[in-house]
């Protein structure tokens, strides 16, 4: 079911059966010489959309921009700082859960991502707890490609060249949904070096075509059908596991 | 052309020809019972995702939920405080002009952002102004509705019932682009009344379906259909008068 | 009734009797080479007091700086940052509403301030909706010429040459009020040009002397008079409706 | 010179010959039963606009609403948080600053407001320290009760009963400036008691009618007048020494 | 006893005998060629854990960074805008409030610090009083040269050449707890210059080696330990008086 | 080498042979039964001062107060929020880099801090990135349990019931270094339980004694002497790596 084709009636009926809604939430940013701008934010919302095919979950409309500070220099790079990110996470959050919801999964599709949204996390959790009082609800973070057995499917597909940007495995799953949009390149490295992550300037230099230890050309549609499936399955199954988690006594 | 199903690249290289970007821009809030909860940002999508098939003009990511906080007594809406609103522009804006984009056209699709929206092009601007420099960008907004000729057709499909809140002509836009999501329900009034908007509490003791001075009834996916076609062709314009706009000497 | 003079037991007393309090609101900004740098928040302030000597309203300190960042380039501007100003906006607000007033209307003497103003609004709004509670308080702006009649009687004055910016209507109420303080100038051209509103130094090529749209030479104070006198009346009134305006059951 | 009476071309005239430029800061906030709530702020400017009548100097518009937080419980009282006050202190010393303003003199009227305007002076300071480049302005705080000869003044007019809120002093100064409003109550106790100050509600247990040590029952509109003299005259020499004062080599 | 170095459960048990904390808070940077970097905040941690040795008096950690913003001109200085230190002040307070922490004594080592502290108790008590509900606490800031005492001595000890900066006071307390950083230079002038303090740049123009007015050659260890001693017994006495204020009715 | 125990000339010369700087971050918060409110902020602390003893490294002050909030249900914890801690490690980070410092290592005591610690360096990066400039400086994160071999240790010395909250390694740690305050209870049950992480008051629920996983009465004081040794080892290790990183071309 996914919130946003839904009437607020519909969702009012659907909070009567379940208390927990799934937030895709990416980046916007450079991919590579041929991995699309959206592939972060695309990727959670496609095999988000797909799990709910199959199974009674809710998935929100799709956060798209996230903390991308070290992909500025490439042009078409959208991001929020993580003060901004962090204030629009409880935006989200509070909104939700004023109309009763108690689990909160982001479905997330960008490494850069992951501190700011747990900073955010405990900033939501603090009004609380400085109040000493309860929150109402929990908030949980679940990386794609950390659902269950997909990692291992990835590693399967692809035992080198794989990296952590512009990974074969997300353009794969690009190319499965938006197999119009398939690009290609000629890669120089064919796998790209690794270094660490400063700011923007400082990672162009680094990684002159954007590219973070990966050989993008190892990405056909049909693994990234695999990965869409394995991963959608995984949602259903981590949406139950939350759903059920009790409180505290 | 869509800027997140493109490479960094393409992007590079559509720099080179043109300085303009497009950002749809709306709000995920209740519409009525039978409106869908994305009805405002998933319009400029539709108008401008349908005039860049025809166009040589760059359509960014939308920019998805927005100044609703009057509909949060309804289950569904996601809204961003102006505070918050106002931040993530800057980022956004901030961003683009970093790639050398010049002019960022906003297309909204939710009149509650108006207000928002312009405050936080002041902000944008006003950064360069305590600094006497020049900002090097203009903003502009655009409602879908007050597109080239689209007013006038809203009013000729819907000489009564038309609203402001739920609107026949905003449903008949996402029924033509979305016909599996058509929903229908009995209206009581068949047009809804009207009133002043404060708070959440306020607005749902007022418009206890949620719609305002509409009869969304009247809307069919064709009414739809026509007003797409003329709005992106009205958004082509609008990006092009936008584009030659000179500077001051 | 002036709040800054009375004393605080005047304003428990009057509480009894109203519940409405007025804000004259403006900016402190360039009006071209003859209207005063305090011509938008001095005219509403000219008003509200004038309103008051005939009628049992009360009339709060001036807010005097506003969003006039298009502005800066010319000296004796004093702009707020639209973030700044409201959060000023918002303790004005949450102070008065703490006494007890439920109406506040913002007398309004400057376009610029609009779109931040209402973002303003939202902003309190939005507090109360997060937390699915009632305002307490319902918030109006008014632009002083758009209170009943002042339009037209200032197109009858001024029927070409009134423009948008350093217009002979607010200069003539100026002059009216501070005869000592009226200035004079040769005009090239003798009515402004008009254009779009940027940042500041954007502002200044654009219009040179300031003024946009305007011929200031127009203005007399007993013009001013005039204009004076039906804002002040239609300021009672509009006082007098948004009192009587009911809540929601 | 009243700058808000003046043009931007006046004040650009005015840059010729001196950089300095006087702000009246107060608070509008309760003062006991008889002073009105205007007092802090009205005060400095009485001071200030008396002092330019006969002295070249430039007088910006009154910065009316201050850190009035412990008087909230008084009915009229409005207060900006001190984070609010610092960032619209910051805004108009930017945008004076920009027009080349080098000395920014406060002229202030409630003790209150102290802290927050020296944090204001330090985070408008840190701005350049931290990119350690030079400020280009110097801010400067008057209490317009410590301008030369007032304090003596003040202690010869009230040797008793002087106090530190509702003192007679500046209801006095409030007395000559507007005659209309001078009010009368009976005092009980006639010396009103002291003690410390903390939030809004303790503040009004402790300080039953508003008044902290004093006896407004002293003030004359005479010796307001005597006041507002010797003031104007220690504003136009504070002016001139800090105008005068030399940068660091 | 120190919080730092207790358990929870020994606070939660002080808390039976006790509602009163006292935080040492000062300042990191330069204090001329021969004071520490840490002097600011070490005096009143010194003076503070000296003073419960012998008192069953709780000292909480030290706020080791202040507002020092004047001297980010020398290295190793630290600094907090005033806001960021008004925000963390405040995070500090809501924390222990919450414990049930009634009094809260921030025992400050830097003058820099008195105006951002204090409007750091204003931005927490207007939490409460825009609310009209008590803090439910009581803050007071004391530094620790004004104890009981503590001045004259000071006084006693260098009747010249104490100054403002780097002061042979502070500097003997830090020789008498840390004698083995005892350092030595030649000073030129012996007596430093004094002026007034803007940003950091200009500081260090007016004051080239770091010092303001004093001559911290007087320094002893032995003079540290007398100022040591009777700031001690100042502090103990201090917060038994202000433990022992009543609330007003 | 004690950079509060230094002068700035002493951190002038230092900075002519490098330009790394160490600091300790924590937290204060509960640290079950026996362990000291201090432990998280201590250890690094220990650590880094034990570290400088044999090696020209700089070890800044200590970052005692991190992102807590999961422990504010129990007495004498101390938090700051995400983002308060992001805009005083931001403030830290802008001081220590305008005196040249190019590489800043915080060490840290707290997992709870990571998070947030690593979306302030994204926010300071942020900075640059938006501007399309350098940095200026590279900011890195160690947590000193995961230095050079001391994981290894840990886990032979404790091989169950270590756990992640009030662990016998971090309070060995603090018994090395505080014998005086080493603290005894009863454990039940001997391995606290674990769970998820939430607000405060389902903290405490879930975790009625405040240990997570652990059984402290493993600690002793030779233990923590024997990982101190190592981290320090590590510490050196890590400072050197990290300051002849080299910088992309």
């Amino acid at each position: 079911m996914l919130l946003h084709q839904s009437t607020w009636i519909e969702i009012e009926q659907f909070l009567q059966r379940s208390r927990t809604v799934v937030i895709p939430i990416g980046s916007n940013e450079q991919h590579g010489p041929t991995g699309l701008l959206g592939t972060d934010w695309m990727c959670p919302e496609i095999i988000a959309h797909e799990a709910q095919k199959n199974a009674d979950i809710l998935i929100g409309p799709t956060f798209n921009i996230g903390m991308a500070q070290h992909h500025l220099g490439f042009p078409g790079t959208i991001s929020l700082r993580p003060s901004t990110f962090i204030a629009a996470i409880g935006d989200w959050v509070r909104s939700l859960a004023g109309h009763g919801f108690e689990k909160i999964l982001f479905l997330n599709g960008h490494g850069g991502n992951i501190a700011s949204i747990e900073a955010a996390f405990s900033e939501l959790y603090a009004e609380a707890s400085f109040a000493r009082r309860p929150a109402g609800f929990a908030l949980k973070l679940f990386n794609w490609w950390d659902l269950e057995g997909v990692g291992e499917l990835a590693h399967k597909q692809f035992p080198t060249g794989h990296g952590s940007h512009a990974t074969p495995s997300e353009i794969a799953v690009t190319q499965w949904a938006y197999p119009d949009a398939i690009k290609s390149a000629h890669y120089s490295p064919q796998i790209a070096n690794t270094g660490p992550i400063r700011e923007a300037k400082d990672f162009r230099a680094r990684f002159p075509d954007g590219r973070m230890g990966s050989d993008p050309a190892l990405a056909t549609p049909e693994k990234g059908g695999e990965l869409v499936a394995l991963a959608a399955k995984g949602l259903v199954q981590a949406v139950d596991t939350f759903s059920r988690e009790p409180k505290p006594d």
